[in-house]
C-alpha cells in the first residue's frame, strides 16, 4: 500500500495511520510495519498506531526519527506493509523455554533488535529469558560476537591498544579520570568509552562532561585516540555496540542486569572498541554490585574467559566497592577531586594509589613496566605531572578548555552540613543510601550537586563536626535530598543506636 | 512543577514535555509520571517522552486519552512528578527470582498494571516469569481474585447462572452460537462474554458481530442478560477484567500463554460475569492448544479447582478439536451456519453434536435436566425452534435485526476452489494452515473472507472433487490465502505424496 508522509516535528520513530488502511494492511495498534520510501528506497521498521482522527486514509504520519531514517521529506511516498514475523521470535522463545542458543539464533535476535524489526513486546521477553534463565559460556560469547557486529568497529595500526572498566555501583569511582590519562601518558593508546548513570550518581560520561564534550562518532574516537594517545568519550553517540544501548532499556526498569548480557556487553565494548588488552575493576562489599570476594572471583575468571575467546588479555583487580571511593560524589565535585590530584602531583589517598594499581595493571600487561613495578610506574607519571598534561590534551582533543583548574568546577550554590550527632569513628558509609542522596540532590543533570565526604570510614569524630556535606543546584533538590539523608543514615558512627525497638 | 495542556486530537496516553522540563523533573524517556489536573484533582499515570522541538518550557502535550481521564480541555493547567518506585517492582523481581507471590504482592502488581503506574517494559518481565517459572495454584488464585477486582462486576438475583467457555485455537469452534441460545431457552441466564480472534480466524465476538453490536458496558450486559436471558457480547468493552486485555497484549507477539494466567484469566471472566456453574469446552488434538486427553484431563483438573476455590462448580467438556469444527471459517460463513441449524432445527451433524453435549453438560448442572438426558434436553430445544426464537430474541436486545436470516450473511464475492488432485478420501485437515488461510483471505476483519470445507475428515474424494473453498472481499487477498494454500495443503488425501526428497 503507496502512503502519502506527513513528518511530525517530534522525535519519535513511529508510524501513525488510518483506522481503514489498518484493516487492509491486517496491522493491529502497536504492531510492526516495514516503511520504504518509494524515491529513496530505503526501509526502516517501526510501530504502527491507528487513528480515526487526525489523519486520512492514504495518509502517514511519521516520527521525525523514521522520517530521517528513510531520508524522505513532507508529501513524499512510502509504501508500507505488515512485518513478516521472524525467526529471531522462535529463538527468543526456545530460550524462554530453556533452550540454548546457538550462534545463527542469536544473531537473529540481535540483528532484529538493532534494526527495529522487533518490537519492545518481544525484546522484553528476550532479557528477561536471559535473567531467568541464564546464558552459559558459549552463548556468552556468541552474544558478544553479534553486539560487536551490530554496530562500529574501531580499529588502529599501532598496538596494543588498552581498555579498563569499572563494574558499577559504587558511589565515587571516577578512577577513569586517572587511570586513562596514566595509560596514554604511557605512550598506550586508550580509546575509552564509557556510560552515563543509569541508576547512579554519576556515569564516567558524566564526569568527563564537567571538562570537555563526550558525543562523538566512532571516526572521531579513533582519529582523537591516535592523535592524543586517550579519550573519555561517551559510548551512546558512537553506535558501538548499539544492541546493549536498546537491551539497557529493558534492564534499567527492573534494576535487573542478566550476568551473561553484562559480561557480553563489557568485553563486546572493549573489542569493538579496538583493544588488546583490557583490565577489570571489581569493586567488591556491601552495596556493590558484587557482595563479595567469592563472587569476584568467579566474575573475574569469567571475564577472563570470554576475553580469550574474543581474542584480547584480560586481568581483573578485585577492590573493596563497600563504601565510596574517594570523598566525593556527584558531577563537578568527583571531576575535580580527579583534576586535583593530577594537579597537584598529589600520590596519597586511597584514590589514587587504587587508579595507580589498576593503571599498573594494563602498564605491566602491555609490557612497558615490569611484573611487579606495574603500580609504581604509574604513580611516577602522576606524580611526574606526565599524566596530568596527557589529561589537558584529551580534555582539549575533546574540545575542552585546555588550561581547566579544578577550581573552575564549582560545587552547588546550596549545601547542607550533616553532622555527627555524637563522639566516636566512623563505622561505615553506605553506598545505596550515599547514591541517592546525590540523585536527589539533582546528581547528575545538575553538575553541581552532589555529596562532600568530610568523614571517611575509620575517621575519629567530635559530636557536631561535619561528616558530609551535601550540595545541590537548586534549593528544592537539596531539601529533597536532605530528607532521603535524615531518612537513610547513610554515615554510622560507633557506639551509635541504629534504631530502638519497642 | 505546573503545566499548561496542550491536548491532541490522537488517541494515545503518553505525555510529551519540553527537555528543560524533563531535566528539572528528574524523568528521562520513556519513565512514568504521576499527572494531576488542578481543577478536577484526577490523577493519571502515563509514560513522557520529551522533546526540544514542537513545545515549550511550562507545556505538556498530553494525548487525547490521557485528556479524558484527566477530564480536562485544552490550556488548563496540571501537575507533574515523577513516578515513585512502587513497590509491585519488587513482586515483579521476585517472581522473576522464582519466588512465589502472595496475595498482598499479586494485589499490588494486577493494580499497577491496570492503573497504568506500570511501563510496558515492567508488565513484560512479569508475564515472562509467569510464562518462564509458572504459577502454583495459591499464585493462580490470588490472580484470578485480584483479577476479578480489577474491574466490573455483574450481580444477578435470579439464580443459578451458567456459563460456557471454549479453550481457542481451533479454527470454526462457533459452538457458543448455538449453546448460548440453547441454554437461554432452558430459562437459566448465561451473560457469556467472549473474545476477539487474537491469532486465529474468528473469536466468537467477532462472529456474533456479523449478526448484532457486540460492544456494551457492564451494565448493560446485565440488563440485557435479565431481558433476555443470555447476550453474547465483546468482553473488552465491558470493562470486566481489565487487567487480562493489558496482559494478552505481551503474549501476543510471542504467542505464549502462561497457564497459570491462563486459568486465573478464564476463571475470573466467569466468576467477575456472575456465574454460578460453567462448563469449558477444551478441544484437544494435533494443532489444538491441548495436544492429547492426557493435557486435556490436566487442565480440566486444574480448571474445576480453581473455580472450586472462587466458589463456582465448574464442569469440562474434553472434545476432538484435531480439525476444524463444523464445515466453514470465518465471519460470516460461521455465523450463517450455526444461524442455518437453528433455522433448520436440524439435528444432523457433529457440530450440533458436540454444542448439544456442551449445553447439556450445563442443562445437568443447574438442574433442569437430569443427569445423562442433558444433551437430549439441548437438542429438544434446538429441533422444537426454541433455541432459535431466543437467538433471535439475543440478536434483538443486543441491537441486532431480529429477522435476520443465514442467508443474509454473505461469503467473499471472490473465490477459489481447492480440488482433490488424486483419489482417495481426506485423512487430515490441519488447524494452523486453515487458520492462516482464512486469516491471508482477510478473516476477521473482511466478513465475507473464510473457507467452507466442501469435504470433511474421512469422506471420499474423486480428483478434481472440491475439497474447500476459499472466499475473501478482495481478490488480491484471495491470491495471498491462495499461495499460503499452496505452500502449506492443509487437506491430505490418503495415499498423497506428502513430500518427495531427492
Amino acid at each position: 500500500m503507496l502512503l502519502t508522509a506527513k513528518i511530525s516535528d517530534i522525535a519519535f520513530s513511529s508510524a501513525l495511520i488510518h483506522a481503514d488502511d489498518a484493516v487492509s494492511l491486517g496491522v493491529k495498534e502497536g504492531e510492526r510495519v516495514v516503511l520504504t520510501s518509494t524515491r529513496t528506497k530505503t526501509q526502516a521498521v517501526t510501530d504502527v498506531h491507528i487513528s480515526g482522527k487526525a489523519l486520512s486514509s492514504g495518509e502517514v504520519i511519521l516520527g521525525r526519527i523514521t522520517a530521517e531514517k528513510l531520508q524522505i521529506s513532507d508529501g513524499e511516498s512510502v509504501s508500507i506493509s505488515a512485518r513478516e514475523k521472524p525467526a529471531s521470535l522462535r529463538a527468543i522463545v526456545k530460550k524462554m523455554d530453556g533452550g540454548k542458543l546457538n550462534r545463527e539464533e542469536t544473531a537473529s535476535i540481535v540483528k532484529d533488535i538493532t534494526s527495529g524489526v522487533l518490537s519492545p513486546e518481544e525484546i522484553s521477553p528476550f532479557v528477561s529469558a536471559m535473567y531467568i534463565n541464564g546464558l552459559d559460556m558459549d552463548e556468552t560469547e556468541y552474544l558478544a560476537r553479534e553486539m560487536i557486529e551490530s554496530g562500529e568497529k574501531l580499529s588502529f595500526s599501532k598496538k596494543p591498544v588498552v581498555d579498563k572498566h569499572s563494574v558499577g555501583g559504587v558511589p565515587g569511582n571516577k578512577i577513569s579520570l586517572l587511570v586513562v590519562p596514566t595509560i596514554a601518558a604511557a605512550d598506550l593508546l586508550i580509546p575509552k568509552t564509557c556510560s552515563r548513570a543509569i541508576t547512579g550518581a554519576g556515569g564516567t560520561a558524566d564526569l568527563m562532561e564537567a571538562l570537555a564534550p563526550v558525543a562523538f562518532s566512532a571516526a572521531e574516537v579513533q582519529e582523537m585516540t591516535e592523535k592524543a594517545g586517550g579519550v573519555i568519550v561517551w559510548g551512546g553517540s558512537t553506535n558501538i555496540v548499539p544492541a546493549d544501548d536498546i537491551l539497557i532499556r529493558y534492564e534499567y526498569p527492573l534494576k535487573i542486569n542478566p550476568r551473561g548480557k553484562m559480561l557480553a556487553s563489557i568485553m563486546a565494548k572493549k573489542k569493538a572498541a579496538g583493544s588488546d588488552i583490557c583490565v577489570i575493576d571489581i569493586p567488591t562489599g556491601p552495596g556493590a554490585k558484587v557482595a563479595d570476594e567469592t563472587e569476584g572471583r568467579i566474575l573475574a575468571g569469567q571475564l577472563i574467559e570470554l576475553g580469550k575467546r574474543l581474542d584480547m588479555k584480560v586481568e581483573c583487580a578485585l577492590t573493596y566497592g563497600g563504601f565510596p571511593i574517594g570523598r566525593d560524589v556527584g558531577v563537578n565535585l568527583e571531576a575535580a577531586e580527579a583534576l586535583r590530584i593530577l594537579e597537584e602531583r598529589d600520590g596519597s589517598g586511597s584514590l589514587v594509589l587504587k587508579s595507580c594499581a589498576v593503571a599498573g595493571i594494563a602498564l605491566e600487561m602491555a609490557g612497558v613496566a615490569a611484573r611487579g613495578s606495574g603500580a609504581d610506574a604509574a604513580m611516577h607519571l602522576i606524580q611526574g605531572g606526565k599524566a596530568h598534561q596527557k589529561m589537558l590534551d584529551i580534555i582539549e582533543i575533546q574540545g575542552g578548555d585546555a588550561k581547566i583548574k579544578s577550581s573552575d568546577l564549582p560545587a552547588g550554590a546550596f549545601s547542607y552540613p550533616v553532622e555527627a550527632p555524637e563522639d566516636g569513628y566512623v563505622i561505615s558509609i553506605s553506598n545505596r543510601p550515599i547514591i541517592d542522596i546525590a540523585r536527589a540532590a539533582g546528581s547528575p543533570a545538575d553538575h553541581g550537586a552532589g555529596i562532600h565526604m568530610d568523614k571517611k570510614v575509620g575517621e575519629p569524630v567530635k559530636k557536631g563536626d561535619t561528616l558530609y556535606t551535601i550540595y545541590a543546584d537548586r534549593e528544592w533538590k537539596l531539601s529533597k535530598a536532605l530528607k532521603i539523608a535524615e531518612e537513610t543514615v547513610p554515615v554510622r558512627i560507633s557506639g551509635m543506636l541504629i534504631s530502638r525497638v519497642a
